[in-house]
Parts: C-alpha cells; structure tokens; sequence
C-alpha cells in the first residue's frame, strides 16, 4: 500500500504537469478568460487568465487515485467510488458556473439557489451513505482522544451542512495566485500522513480498522501531487486559475476524507484558513447588516483585508502556509496522541 | 509527550515572532548589513538588510525545545544536550564568519581553514558520540525495509563527512529570501511526523524502542515553529537574513536529527533541494575546471541558475517547497513501510 500512495502522489503531479500547457492553451483559444470584476483589490492586470485550470488537477486525481488503488485492501464500492463521486459532483457545480460564465461572459454564472440546490443534492446523498455505511455510521471521533462521540440521526443533517460548508469555504479562499493550491497541497499532505498512521497502527495491532484509511491515504496523496503540479502554473504571477471547478472539487474531496475517515472535526485544523475565509465573509455581511454599513474588515474574505493592508500576494500565501502547516502538526500529533 | 511537541512549536514560533522585530532593529544600529557582492544575479536592492536573522530561530529553537523536553521519556544526556550542541557549535562557526564580515566590513570573514576545521571538530566530536552510544551506535536504518547496516568502524570518517557535507549544503541553499526557510520548515516537519510514528509505534508494540525519538520529535517540533516564524520577517521581500548563523544552525540540527534516529539515508529524500544546491557547485566547479572555462549552469548553487532563466525569488521558492513535501511524503512513507 505504502508503495501505491508514492505512485499515486507522482502519477498525479506528472498528469497535472503534462495537461497543464496544452490545458491552458486550450482554454486560451477558447477565451475562457477570467473576466476579473470587483472581488479583488487592484487586480485588473490579471484580466484574461484562463480559468478551470482545475481541470488539471481532476486529471491528476483521477489518474493518481484509480491507478494506484489498492484493491487487494479496500474493495472498489466502499471508499474509492464515493471519495470519487463527492469530488467530482462537487467539482460539476463548479464546472457548471465556471462555464456559464466564461460561455456567456456573464458575472453571475449560476443562480445561488442553483449552486446551493446542487451542493444539497451532492452533501445530502453522501452524508446519508456514509449514515448507511455499516463501515463508517453515524460516530465520529473526538480528537486527541480514542473516544468516539454518536451523533445519531443528526448525523444526516450535520454533515450535509459540513460539507457544503467546507465546499463554499473553499471556493472562498481561492482568490490568490496559489493560495488555496498551496494550503491544499499541505492539507492533503496531513490527510495522508494520518492515513499512514491509522494503517501502521492497525496492521501492528491486528485489528484490522484500517477502515479506508488505505484508501484515503492514496486518495490524498494523489491530491497533493495534484495540487502540487497545479502550483507549477498557479503560482503568482499565475497562468492560469483553479476556478470554481478547482476550489469545488478541492472542498469536496477534502471534506469526503473527513467523513471517510469518521475526523470531520479535524477540518478545524486542517482546513483552518479556508474556514476563516468563509467565516470572515459571514462576520463581515453580519456587522454590515447591524450596523448599517460599518465594516471590521476592509475587504473580506480576509485575505483581500491583507492585501489591503498593504501585503503582497506572495506574502499573504506564505502566512496562510505557515499556520495551516502548523495546525496540520497538531492534527497528525492528535491523531498520534488517541492511540 | 504529544503534547509537549506542541508545546515546542508553540513556544519556538512565539520566541521566534517577539524576538524578531527588536532583533532586527539592533541588527541595523549595529550595522550588521549584509554587503551584497557578486553572490547573486542583480540582489543590490538587498543590500543592508541585516544580516543573523537566524539568532531567533536559535531562541525559538532553544526555548522550544528546552521547556517542553520530554525528561520523563528520554534523559536529559542522551539526546537533547548533543542535539542542541552539534547545533549550537555548528552555528558558532557561522556567527563568527558573519560577525567578522559584518564588523570588519570584509567579505572572507573566516578563511576557508578555519571554517573547515570548526566543522569537522564538531562534526568529528558528534560521529564519535553517537559510534560509543550504546543506544545508537554504528548501525544505520535502511529507507523501505525493516534491516539495519552496521558501517562498524566506517561510521566515524563517513558520518563525520555527511555532517559536514549536510551544514556546507544548507549554508549553500540560504541564498534567496524565504528558500532555506521554507525548506527547513518543511523538512523539520517530516522529522517530526516521523518521530510521532516511531513513539506511536514503539508504545503499541510495547517494545520501548523509540530511542530517543521522543526528544527528537519535540526538537524538530520546535525547529519547525522558529523557522515559521523566521519566515515573517525572511519571506520576499526579506527584512533580515539568516546569515552563516541560521544556515549552519539549521544544517547542524538536521543532521544531529538524523544521526540520532539512526536514518542518515534519509537526508537524501528529507533534505535532497540542499543536498542539489552543493551537488550543482560541486559539478559546476569540476566541470569549469576539466573543460578550461565551460559552464553546466548558468551560475551555481543552482537556483541562482533558475533566477537567471527568469524565474522570480517566489516562483524558486515555491518550487522547491514543492519538490521538498513530495520528497519528505516518500520519506515518511520509507518509516511506516519499514515495519
């Protein structure tokens, strides 16, 4: 298995590396350029970066995973095709509005309501696989300890909000050349490497619990080569942006590993930055709204509030990778410590 | 102990953050200045910027490391009083190369002789303490199986080589702002994750073979923090310089690492981007000198190369950090495939 997850990592950064040029010449010709309007301070210049640059990664992910998987572990049905399924469904919302937009050159792309309708659909029918699942069921575990807490029939409606909320998070977050791919390549990183933990304490202890972490930790380990090989054209001055597509698929995955693995409250650590994005947005609309018009950022989500601030975008990206490197430490040693 | 290890990377990101501002402005009054010379391509701008910015990576690194020592695992004498020498004396020869180009106002600083023989004093002391130890000694691991290889007497001359080679390495890669830092940070944390998986490991097989990995583990915890936040003030554009100081530092602690885990052949995955910046100096000398003037790069250590095909400061840095996380994931992987 060890072997696989090193596979999966170089098939999907070799994938995304060699899709990558023609991707963006593609995209190019087909002037599916980002139309940059007021999200971002001064960013004018970044008019006509091609966007679904994503796609390169879903290539990644897809070849690095299915290749690489290792069957003789986990059987196909119960942890690759659902990881698969939430990604790419994720990813179809936001290949959806990404494409309306860059077709019709309009701003707004899919109605809310769409977007929302469609993430309910996806987050609904995988929290209640995962109810189902007489492999993962309805508790969840509490980090830093070996306990597990039984969320019930809640678990249903919990999770589906979790996960759309860790998709629009994502989405948030990607506003910065390389910024949401850098703290996805360390976040997957740390999926991976709990994943390894899990698998060589079970196979030590004879238990076989492993439950997917196989999996998983291939699943993630093709994501950070991924997103790693996407940085390759990402990184600032960027040549070609994630888009919705991206940010989607990259929420979707990142929340299915959660749930797989039964650590959905680990994304507080892990995915820390993406959750702070949203959660500035939700502050910022709410002490507009009562306040009527003042701000406590200058620009949200928070990151535009940095650049404002005065901060370049290379600087705000190594800031986010620090802290979600750091957190990522305490996730894996959380882990470590509920043995 | 788990817990300790945050408590490390806390403590070292924390010293490393208020050390910093006043540090830097101590630096200026004293004129410490880097004076930049013929080093790299078109880095005039950067002259004056204070050079042994890595002294707060030593504070953090020291407190880190001193405060959350986990004495009820491993003794005080075994692990972390040759672990904080190696470094400390490594990064005295260093701070007397900068203190003497920074006060005398002369590029040399030490002469070549006197640099060498520091190291290898050091490097030397350290090999012959690890070969007498009776819990380390002269067998090293071998990456991806469980079996060991005794270099019996060997071990003396070819470690005291690599600890040399290892601190000239990190020395060599400290040439763009933020490159050894982020590379540091994330090799740190590999050595980190690996020392969780040998405590995890070694406590549920009950077998207390961790040897040390306790110590190692709150150690590289702490090196992970300081050099987090080192970056803050060393990210593009950099207000301070590590300087020889922070340089050999983080070379000596990395290869004190390794040596004590018994897993030297891991620096060749965990710190390969060094390691390629003394290859590439190494091939671009012999090459000058066995073709009587040609050249391989366009300038070497090699990612003076990449700035001279183009490439930004950020864009180098980016790359490498990619290639370092791919490179530290295998390396984890070599651990858990080893049992």
């Amino acid at each position: 298995m060890y072997y696989r997850m090193i596979g999966a990592a170089l098939i999907a950064l070799a994938a995304a590396l060699l899709t990558g040029p023609r991707l963006i010449r593609y995209l190019k010709k087909l002037h599916f350029g980002q139309t940059i309007y007021e999200l971002g301070p001064s960013h004018q210049q970044k008019q006509g970066t091609p966007v679904m640059g994503g796609l390169m990664m879903a290539a990644g992910i897809l070849l690095g995973s299915l290749i690489c998987h290792p069957a003789e572990w986990d059987g196909i049905w119960d942890y690759i095709l659902p990881l698969l399924a939430v990604s790419f469904l994720s990813m179809a919302v936001g290949f959806a509005d990404d494409y309306i937009k860059a077709v019709k050159k309009r701003h707004d792309g899919l109605s809310p309501w769409q977007k929302i309708a469609g993430q309910v659909i996806v987050s609904l029918g995988f929290s209640l696989y995962c109810y189902f699942s007489p492999r993962i069921g309805s508790a969840i575990r509490i980090p830093f300890t070996g306990s597990e807490w039984d969320l019930g029939f809640f678990y249903i409606p919990v999770m589906t909000l979790l996960v759309i909320f860790i998709v629009n998070s994502s989405n948030l977050q990607d506003g910065l050349d390389g910024l949401l791919g850098t703290v996805t390549a360390i976040s997957s990183s740390a999926w991976a490497v709990i994943c390894m933990i899990i698998t060589v304490t079970s196979a030590l202890t004879g238990k076989n619990a492993a439950g997917g972490a196989a999996t998983a930790g291939v699943f993630a380990m093709s994501m950070a080569g991924a997103c790693i090989g996407f940085l390759r054209f990402n990184r600032y001055p960027a040549k070609t942006f994630m888009g919705d597509t991206g940010s989607m698929l990259l929420g979707g995955a990142t929340a299915a590993i959660a749930l797989l693995l039964r650590q959905p409250m680990l994304l507080l650590l892990i995915f820390f930055t993406p959750i702070m994005s949203s959660v500035s947005v939700i502050m910022q609309r709410y002490y507009y709204k009562l306040t009527h018009g003042k701000r406590i950022f200058l620009m949200s989500p928070i990151h535009h509030h940095f650049e404002k601030k005065g901060y370049t975008e290379t600087q705000i990206v190594s800031m986010y990778a620090g802290i979600t490197m750091l957190l990522c430490l305490i996730a894996v040693i959380s882990v470590c410590a509920s043995f």
